[in-house]
């Protein structure tokens, strides 16, 4: 996975320079002189002798010395000859195709072109990003093969891999103009992906020294699973920060009009980020944040955090926000450090009250800044500190900064800060910043980046577990038999019995009187369901009976049931009824699986009811899971408290419940043939759960 | 309400100007000569006789000309003697105290200092601002009495009141010092409000030309009441936009921390705000961002949104904003307008898919955003327009910020721009601002300062509306008798029939022999509750039993009761016991109302169930409410849905509902004695009503 030809070529031949302004062949020999590259850079255009200084060449074939990358911005027709050349020549290794007007028009000749390019390239042994792509840049070898105007190429540990060009681009353009810039070392934009594929720089970026940080732009992927999988392995060694749009219902309409793909279900790939490690911001400010974060500081090695400010407001902010991402927890000081700080700092100084919060008062000098975060970073319980300040006029920013600088890097944890006071603060920032201590614009995003550096803490920790053998299950005959005759319901309930998936004791009766002599075994009360292959959703037809209490309800409600599911299903068909005992009454939830379109077998958990319904709490992952993800699966949903004993009840069985969904995310990852998996209520106990209805589709 | 003394004086005193550069006294002179203020500035030190150029008086008293407002830097003791002066002088109108050490520390005889301060200015027509003031700003006058460092003022339509000193400059000191700054028009630091409180500058800058946006920053207040009083006066003219933090659990327990008080509950903020017109925003960007919008644009005529972008990645980017603030609908644009946009537009432009959102592609030029502009902003279906822009390297951004400001400038709806390509775009931004355009750094931005804005369309609607004219209910009696008895359950059903709350036929039984007829009577089946003052949550004690079916089943629950609540509170008095018809199914509901520490009384309203309450999906409003006020709690809470109609069942009796919500909010309001009511459950049907339970404490 070597893109050093790409990242750190010694020679750029730019294929299609133009001495015209306007055009992108010039912005990129531009942006090359601009920047200073350190290596050899020829332009090729038979129609000149000279662009801005470098020699022109009228073909590929006419430079004299090594060619390592190519960018060629031709017209998509006049590529592949362009290919032929760098065939001829032999020495090319890669090259980024900025021309579009290949795959991504769906044109079939177009999208032959594109193979045909790319297959000469692999028989010449040159790598290709693109094309319909914006272009690559380093900022350490000083590259930039974009047309993108005037980047300011600023030093950081950021690496980016952008599905938009132009976002990707404008992002860069944002940061470095920043009053206080934010920097970066590589960017690729994606492309067409016909051969180098995010996937690959992804890999690329983990073995390289000079990223520390991995930021991702995303609109939506079709190898899913693979992004997960090689995500993962990715994540454990580097921070991976995603921005992947189409959160809510209007943006995902947005994006699958834009990608012309279906985006994939939001919950979907929020639970796949989560099983591998990757961070997920929502916008583009706590994108650049959270990863100047991460490429500036040490991961924390847990989730106490100490907010240490000079001024109140801020300082709320900051906790709203942490309360609000809810991944940290407020460290709770020592005795010890409560009491050096209060020795330390002016008197009006508010010291861990609330826990994990010091209000060192606007009195506090830079000294005191100094030795307070000190102090704090000392203290075991403390696992990062977000340090606030308004700087006063009594107080010298850029001393501040060097005090603080030089504490921070006394200790192995992470300090984030907030200067709040504009160009005040800009030198204190940069001073800062060279010390290695990152400076945020607003409390309330350090505090963001915070909570997700304790979320990679987090998220590591769910990288790895015990893993399951998985199920060596033949269902084919179940399979077979559901096809046949419809009867899903019955298959369903062997099928995971196959799973070892208990469900309720139903008994299947055909007549009234098989009912009788059911009932008569089961003892009342019972349920009754009625078996139909038209009906899904038995209760919306009345279909399903609570509490039969005797024989004589028992018949009375069979025969009711038969007109009125006939009465609002016209047509269809009886096959008979199932018996049950009243369960006890327990927490409802539900275990769902499926087949999504990207991420393939996913399994779902949420509560239960009609109103959770509403609430839309539910959680995916991608199937098979550990047992460890599920448990986080159950912990995750917003009502979780009531599995812990919610007002006086027992807590539940969370560790049969979470052996449930590891059991159902293995039958829908094993069983293709399955389509759809709910059980749906199942009922919860002090010990044990209840399958109360499971309906399979196949 | 005039305070053009504070921001339009003619003439300033500084008392206590000092020629050190690290004193407040010294930053205050500079601030005032750095801007030019265009009045006069008169030092005040008996040490001096010039700073900064300017010629230095002892004493007040020494001045020649006349002094319209002063500034006072002295000591807190020193302070009563600089107001003899004043009082002496007799041309003083108006004095901001930056000096603290008064009632903000709690020490008694500091308190009284701050008041006899106050009596003196009272009695010589002195108003004051502060003490512990950072001091006051106004751009147009070019006054800066604060001694925050070179806040940087650019002239704009937005006016400040914080409750922070410290956090309110250094706001000013960050938008001043954007590369493209923010502008403000006047700034106030409320500091003690000693006299001038918050709700007065409110008021001056509701009256004040050059105030086009009110923005508020908060920690908490005491007299809310009047705070909401006077906004929702001040609102219907002029839009107010509040950064209230405290927003968490957290927030809230620093904010209590930070200013010694209560910062009452956070859901009771949010509805005083909803009904008083404000505009609550989330952060301090967002509040610059939407402070920027309204003062710039007109307010939307209604909630239709078009997207206009030239790329992906941005408009999905604002989609998925609009998505979550919730607070717009998309335009769907006519057909001509589609057909128009088609033609204008380069072939692979995506117009009105999804609806409502158009992508012009990358190879729209300058004349066609402004022709694209135009045609959507002339289209009666749209109310406001949100413009996206990655400026390619074809495009001349000023050209496009020329034409694009020209087309906006001729539509009387709000256009919001984002222009993202850092320095590459400043100039262009420029031009767009000149032209009345705001621009914003960040797609989400700009589609958040909409959705802020439409979300004040919708809340002007709720400003005015039908009033109640209360109900004139003497309750004094049934008061005395829970206050003598305590039994407080059957006065609340009294009290509640007395305001035409209905609650379920329920009978009152002492004995197991009126048990008995009364359930003749009523018919089985029947609900069973214990009555004892002992015993407020009567299910988690075994008090409550449902679905009684017959004679027997009575009498063995009323003795099982007995024994079970015996069991648990152990001493309860068992006065006896309610029974009513069990109530057939229905959605559940909660309606609640009591006392709030900052806002009196008022009213809640939620989803009931255990699951809700995990949830916390619930809305407040001050009491009373209005019918239109009620009706927009319930479409408020999150699981709305459910009255609808949910899932093929009936929809709900919402007119009822709100009827009963108006009704306990009057209760609440005029029943000072009446310390908290809740009626749990409420079963709502297609029709009308059933208040199952009611819980009313004295």
């Amino acid at each position: 996975m070597n893109l050093d030809s790409f990242f750190a070529p010694k020679s750029v031949a730019i294929v299609g320079a133009s001495s015209d302004e306007g055009k992108a062949g010039h912005q990129i020999l531009y942006n090359m002189k601009r920047l200073g590259f350190s290596g050899q850079v020829y332009p090729v255009n038979p129609n000149e002798t000279e662009i801005l200084g470098y020699r022109c060449y009228p073909s590929l074939l006419d430079i004299p010395s090594e060619v390592e990358l190519m960018v060629v911005v031709v017209p998509a027709p006049a590529v592949p000859d362009v290919f032929r050349h760098a065939a001829c020549r032999g020495d090319v290794r890669a090259a980024v195709i900025v021309a579009a007007g290949f795959s991504e028009t769906g044109i079939p000749e177009r999208v032959e072109l594109e193979k045909h390019i790319v297959e000469i390239a692999r028989n010449s042994g040159i790598r290709v990003i693109g094309p319909n792509c914006v272009g690559i840049m380093n900022e350490r070898a000083k590259l930039d093969t974009t047309f993108a105007p005037n980047i300011n190429q600023v030093p950081g540990g950021m690496s980016v891999i952008t599905q938009s060009g132009s976002l990707g681009a404008s992002i860069l353009m944002f940061a470095g103009d920043q009053p206080v810039p934010i920097g970066f070392n590589k960017w690729a934009h994606v492309g067409n992906m016909s051969d180098v594929d995010l996937l690959e720089i992804l890999k690329y970026y983990k073995h390289d020294p000079e990223t520390r940080a991995i930021a991702v732009y995303m609109e939506g992927i079709d190898n899913a699973r693979e992004f997960v999988d090689t995500a993962k392995t990715v994540a454990r060694d580097k921070p991976i920060i995603v921005l992947k749009v189409g959160r809510t219902e209007l943006g995902s309409n947005a994006a699958a009009s834009h990608t012309g793909s279906l985006a994939g279900a939001d919950a979907v790939y929020d639970g796949a980020f989560i099983q591998s490690g990757i961070v997920r911001v929502r916008n583009i400010e706590e994108l650049l944040d959270t990863a100047k974060a991460f490429s500036m500081q040490p991961l924390p090695a847990g989730d106490r955090i100490c907010i240490l400010t000079e001024a109140g407001g801020p300082g709320i902010i900051a906790m709203d926000d942490l309360g609000e991402a809810g991944t940290t927890r407020l460290a709770d000081l020592a005795p010890e450090t409560v009491a050096t700080l209060r020795e330390i700092l002016p008197p009006m100084a508010i010291v861990n009250r609330p826990k994990g919060y010091v209000d060192m008062s606007a009195a506090a000098n830079e000294i005191q800044h100094a030795q307070a975060l000190d102090v704090v970073l000392a203290d075991p319980g403390v696992d990062g500190v977000i340090l606030l300040t308004v700087p006063p006029t009594f107080l010298r920013p850029e001393e501040l900064g060097t005090r603080v600088g030089e504490v921070a890097r006394k200790h192995k944890k992470p300090v984030l800060a907030c200067l709040l006071a504009g160009n005040w603060v800009k030198q204190a920032r940069q001073t800062l910043e060279t010390a290695g201590v990152p400076t945020f614009d607003m409390p309330e995003r350090a505090a963001r980046a915070m909570s997700n550096m304790v979320k990679r803490f987090h998220l590591l920790k769910g990288l790895t577990g015990p893993t399951s053998p998985g199920y060596c299950v033949d269902a084919s005959d179940l399979i077979a038999r559901a096809r046949k005759d419809g009867s899903q319901e019955l298959v369903a309930r062997e099928l995971l019995m196959r799973y070892q998936i208990e469900c309720d004791d139903y008994r299947f009766v055909r007549t009234e009187k098989e009912a009788l002599e059911s009932a008569e075994s089961l003892g009342y009360p019972l349920v009754v369901k009625v078996v139909s292959p038209q009906v899904i959703h038995k209760s919306d037809v009345g279909g399903v009976k609570l509490n039969i209490k005797s024989a004589q309800e028992l018949t009375g409600c069979i025969r009711k049931m038969g007109i009125d599911v006939q009465q609002k299903v016209p047509g269809a068909t009886i096959l008979g009824y199932l018996l049950a005992q009243q369960a006890p009454e327990g927490v409802e939830v539900i275990i769902g699986a499926t087949h999504d379109a990207q991420m393939g077998p996913v399994v779902m958990f949420g509560l239960g009811g009609t109103l959770v319904e509403l609430y839309k709490d539910v959680v995916f992952r991608l199937a098979p899971v550990r047992i460890d993800e599920a448990m986080h699966m159950i912990e995750s949903v917003k009502g979780a408290a009531l599995f812990k004993g919610y007002r006086g009840a027992r807590p539940c069985d969370v560790n049969a419940l979470a052996d449930l969904i590891v059991k159902v995310s293995h039958l829908i990852a094993e069983q293709p043939d399955v389509k759809d998996i709910e059980l749906n209520p199942v009922r919860l106990y002090a010990t044990g759960y209840k399958v109360l209805d499971a309906r399979v589709i196949i």
